[in-house]
């Protein structure tokens, strides 16, 4: 009768559908990843139903089973995917009828794959989004961990890379610890807000079926039923918004990289990196390159990309569902795939990190690091900063000519440059009174990054009792 | 004795700065913008220094009515903008020692331009995303307010711009409602996240100052002093998150604008564009083209552009602050600009356009858009739902062929389809009898949408109340 | 001796690769792709070793007939790929020292990954922009077919999607042949400009070993050897360049998309799609959805988020190879399929279109688009262009209220706008004549679009002529 | 009579448009940059009409004197430019007809804003992308005059940023010589691409006028007149294939600034900027910041933007003109002002800068540099290169434990390594013998660098000769 007989929309057509077309139209290479929650959220559509009295309690008891046994099959790897039904929803359903017969064809009932896809595609990233949250907590807890572990070794700071003022190397990881701490924030608000159903809303306008969108919302762990079907079946804001946060998040996994990628060079020599996390050379023996930071930093792009190819994808689409959405799943799947793993790998990175603190105390305190403390004095003594900053700059201008450093002179000197200076200036090129002295909230003395180190770890272990909320 | 008299970094510099360079390095042009957040902030760091004993009284008293002068000459448009003073914030530390002579240079004292323009930038970009709140609001109110003049009009609900099922107007406006709530929630949730003071976090390492950064973080309405130094001026994820929320905002508008544009073509009808908002031919006087639709579709691309444009910038760049960064200011300025004017267009808009209801109630009934209810029919009465649909698919090929539609069968032809067709299948042809089935939840029947708009009356009611919250 | 027999540079590491940093690492699962590639350079780099007298003939003879082997298997689908070896280049090697002995290991002498990679991977995308052409001009031919198939057919031309004036169907076509033929330009400029050999740059710097890069660059095919060893093993803007013309181009189809997604709608009807090509709905069985060029259209973002992907990646990047690099394969193969397929299903669509020529015609007689006609009449006779504009816009404006179209004019009523109006100012409002009149060089007259057709089918067949060229 | 005198199509609309639309749809402020191309434009128009007859010789005179005026008017600096007047089209003609009354108003015949806009933005993106051409000969000038300038530097050459092998600096230099040459190439072809005529397209589809657009095309410098009017006025791929070569062009000029960021830094000391291209902090009296590479690099993701943002803009737009096309300048003004700066100024600082050679040669032979030669020599001596490559491996992996360079090694420790190790195998480990033998094509051996410079001021020489080509 159909020419189709395994196409749900069989009826209308009178040609096969053209092979080429047929493998551009597939999906099911990328969307069978989404079989779990096929299954779960089709067992809440039969539930329901069935409470309803859309099918009988026979019907809903063969349907259940059979998803049930399909999903023994998808665990066991034994479930047989088909080509020829186009996508993730096709195969399960034409397996549910050959495992229930007749009763299987009444699953669809008051759904689409409209609202199924899009309440499949919500229950994977809520998934993943909380994998992500892991992720993210792990490697703020080793960031912290490490601050904790490296108290007291000091580092140029840079600006414009170049050598600016000394400060903590616990300050830096912080740094990261709070750049990741807001990426978390986006990835709960992402999460918070793309927690809602749209099953139910049908194709588009609603259904004639008697069905309650509250029980399956809340069976499925929703916080309500979307309250429109149209925007139910036709906005992937959920999808743009965790694209966004991610490669936020990736682009600040970028700057760690280029970092751990600077000071691992021969020239910084500030850390070394694990042998399980560089590779060697194919041609030069002595290579140890960062392969994995380098691989974290060029993946920044990648996830760019999948937002942008997703923003460009939804721009000028007209409402509600157009085939141009099922461009969604690949790059949101590429994406979280990437994120997650980057923020494991720097996760298991950093703890294995071979830091130099001599190497780095060194290059602290050469480069002129010092000289800020001096504007600072002559600050202090009443000099508006902006003529201290033009005597200690010639200063330094000279010195450099001289290829001298800032510690090398003498009380005369300073005097020179500026009468203002008395003996207490010279105290203030030392490393320690200069790093302790920059004692304001949120600074690299000591006793501040003390502070921080205990509030990051409260935070984190105050998440630690909230975890599972959603 | 310096050779660059007017840069404040002018005394490590032996040469003039190469003309092409400095028109390359200067961002007056576009950070002007950001005077009067400049001055906020230097009235808060100044009050803050003469608290704290680091300013004396006198010197504290002149400083603030030097600012308050600045002030009145930038609002009266008399400030002496000078391009020699590369930005504005020396532009602003120029003209104040000017004005109070000596005690102007110590305004700078504890402070830095890395952490100085965070702070502008932020107060900046918290007023502007205020008045995208607002805007959001002006937008959604116009939206809600649509829905509940046009109650009762009807038009086709499109899948793949294929007449679908009907669906009330009145629902595909708070399709855009529901779309604006969570835009606007985004924004909410970047400006939150982002009201941190960078304020005294110095160039990166904080300073030996006895400062208060809780002092200036409350007296500029920040929640909090950012807890890291480094963190405080190398990050940018807060321009990031707006951009983002902006580009998915922008995005979404271009979804109405299109809508638009296809309702206001000749061949839809559905609706005319206010002369006000559309624009002749130069060649073609019977044009009447939605221009304002069309380019805030178009825009769409700039916001993401000027999103791709930072993300790219920032990506790979080590701590701290880099020069790359000053690339943040035009892609936000104008994405912010480009947003806020495309809503409140739309806002403006919405009331003026002429709907046709007639043409769109026509539309929504050929077509067979209630071949579903033939299908659902079936389903009820027993039949899988997937040979419900072939039955009505088969029905819908043989009528097209015949260019018939739907409502011309009769009971003994659709029996000759399915014998289960009983004379109440008729009725199920009946536009109104169609649309007011469709009543789950969030469903386009008019009791559903109505009690939507209620919803949507009562939440952005609450929120007038919550103005000014931040 | 070593802890990583099977890795390269299994020397230098004291412990085992981290199992995540290992599977991150790992790109054996898209670089595989290019395994044929890589037995190609490797069979020209084996001979030209042997030449030169670096490899002994029976060296050489036992690696070729290695190759030869590997080459075998894997066109017979029996190849070993492992894992454990990282990339298709050490899978390759690996099994030659299986097949061929200790021989095997000195493949490698004088080369390295890092120009192995870029030779391979220029390989391949010359062979694929080559397949991208003929899929190009495969899509240009079904295009002028179609255009000369149904010259006489007449549509509305739109511009802001409002009817502009009538135009030829043909002509339409024409455009995309036109827009094509430039994106077939841009592959060829990129497939000319890249088809240079890296090969022999080895690791960065060139090689002491007394090889003959010409001879290997002209062995496969390439215009010349690289000048700078660093470049070649270094740039990537061969890739970026081949993904920007696929980018454009897709854009370009994207175009097509939309305009047959409109023109298949319900409210213009202009196009019947083949079952072929489009797909039903699982919920309402009159469907018939324009998935193809729905996914086409959305699939533009997909080729723009490639290419942004590898410009963010490479930006920034110091010389010469960084791992960075590797993320260049998979949006370049993602981007080829995708470009490619598109183009192969639209070639196949095109003559398969049902056009209805009497509804085009219909909708191109209506909406006043012959009222340029009237203006240009009127300029003709002397008014200032300007002026006979205003006359006819407040002609079609009040025609416009009083639903009337511009052919119900009597002679009178013209006259009363305007005294210059005659007798022969009527025949204007006939379609065929106002078609006819536009015989401006590229204009919409039938005589000039044959011209267009005929020059269009000459340029074609001269193309057929050279093809093969590369 | 019309509400909107000033526009030309206000005979259509019956009320004022909405304010905030107008300043929306306004593109004065950034499309009076094209002032110039639509007077040369409307002269040849206008020059064409006379020939034709369709102006009388005397409204020919009159129009041309008119143009002629008010490009005196706007290179005086005197035009009066008028907001009212929507875009440069309108100010030229309206400022036309004050001058020379009636007759200007006849200028418009057989044109419209579509054809008028395309045109002249091609003939300004021309003239840019000629100085484009220059800015780049200018910077390849510069590498090149710099590699032959310090011819005998030596640096290590890095890979994934580990020194990998010694190179000399001009092999580096011309590294990026030829990538700007393929930049070049790149420009050249969209230009020779880009080169056709819009003009006489109309709005569409040609004009009932007997215009002569071969005359025109001609008369303003381009190869041919576009052969469709529908894609003269829709495409905007010209602009598209524009950016894409100055995207790829900045990431590549990011490189190099990347690159003068690291050597700049006090850990690489390679080099120095001067003073004319760097800056000073405000707070940090040491500093001496990069700005410029630092923007240039930064402004990477301005331009990847900018295409980005007309990509996104034009996916999804239906033929023939929309408005969303008018986002088209915008990006590219910003573009092309960007490269070209960036171009200029590294041009201009190449030759300042103050490379230090000594710096450099002690980092070219430390790193174990040198490695490669090793495992080559083996290899040479008949050891398959993987187990050379493994032997040296182990060789640097104890030596860097032991704090020891590899020019520390006797031949007795070599042959422990290895007893094909003989007296020999020390000369390799001398920095002038090293670079020596890279000699193959493409190499770093100073022999082979010296014939790539040549090459390259011989091919730039060529280029001088066929200036003013297009």
């Amino acid at each position: 009768m159909s020419q189709h007989p395994q196409k749900p929309w069989g009826g209308r057509f009178a040609e096969a559908l053209d092979r080429l077309a047929e493998a551009f139209n597939n999906s099911l290479a990328f969307d069978r990843r989404l079989v779990l929650e096929d299954l779960e959220a089709s067992l809440a559509h039969a539930e329901m139903l069935e409470r309803q009295g859309i099918l009988t309690p026979e019907e809903g008891a063969r349907i259940r089973e059979g998803l049930e046994r399909i999903r023994e099959e998808v665990l066991a790897g034994t479930f047989p995917w088909r080509e020829a039904y186009e996508d993730v929803h096709m195969n399960v359903e034409a397996r549910l009828i050959e495992l229930v017969g007749e009763a299987g064809g009444k699953l669809h009932t008051a759904r689409s794959r409209n609202d199924q896809v899009a309440t499949d595609l919500r229950l994977w990233l809520r998934r993943e989004l909380g994998e992500v949250l892991q992720a993210q907590a792990a490697l703020r807890r080793a960031l912290v961990a490490e601050a904790e572990r490296h108290l007291g070794v000091v580092l140029p700071g840079y600006t414009h890379l170049q050598r600016a003022q000394p400060i903590l190397l616990s300050h830096w990881f912080l740094a990261y610890y709070e750049m990741l701490t807001r990426d978390a924030g986006r990835v709960q608000d992402a999460l918070r807000r793309m927690n809602e159903s749209p099953l139910g809303a049908a194709a588009l306008a609603g259904t004639g079926f008697p069905i309650d969108r509250h029980y399956t919302a809340a069976r499925l762990g929703f916080t309500r039923p979307m309250a429109n079907s149209i925007d139910a079946v036709a906005s992937r804001d959920f999808v743009l918004e965790a694209l966004s946060a991610l490669a936020i998040g990736q682009v600040h996994l970028s700057r760690l990289a280029e970092e751990l990628v600077l000071y691992s060079s021969f020239e910084f020599g500030f850390v070394e990196l694990p042998d399980a996390f560089a590779t060697g050379s194919s041609i030069m023996p002595q290579k140890k390159n960062p392969d994995i930071p380098e691989l974290v930093r060029g993946k920044a792009g990648r996830v760019v990309g999948s937002l942008v190819a997703l923003l460009t994808a939804v721009k000028g689409l007209p409402l509600a569902y157009n085939k141009d959405l099922q461009e969604d799943k690949e790059p949101l799947f590429d994406a979280v795939d990437t994120y997650k793993a980057s923020l494991r790998l720097l996760a298991a990175m950093l703890p294995q990190l071979k830091w130099r603190p001599e190497v780095m105390r060194r290059a602290a305190t050469s480069g002129y690091a010092l000289a800020t403390d001096l504007a600072d004095y002559l600050a202090r003594k009443g000099l508006p900063f902006r003529e201290a900053h033009r005597v200690v700059g010639r200063m330094v201008r000279e010195l450099h000519a001289q290829g001298r450093e800032l510690e090398t002179l003498t009380l005369e000197e300073l005097q020179r440059y500026h009468p203002l200076f008395a003996a207490d200036a010279l105290e203030l090129l030392d490393l320690e009174a200069a790093l302790k002295s920059r004692a304001s909230y949120g600074g690299t003395a000591p006793e501040r990054v003390a502070e921080q180190i205990q509030a990051a770890k409260a935070a984190l272990g105050g998440e630690d009792d909230g975890a599972g909320g959603i």
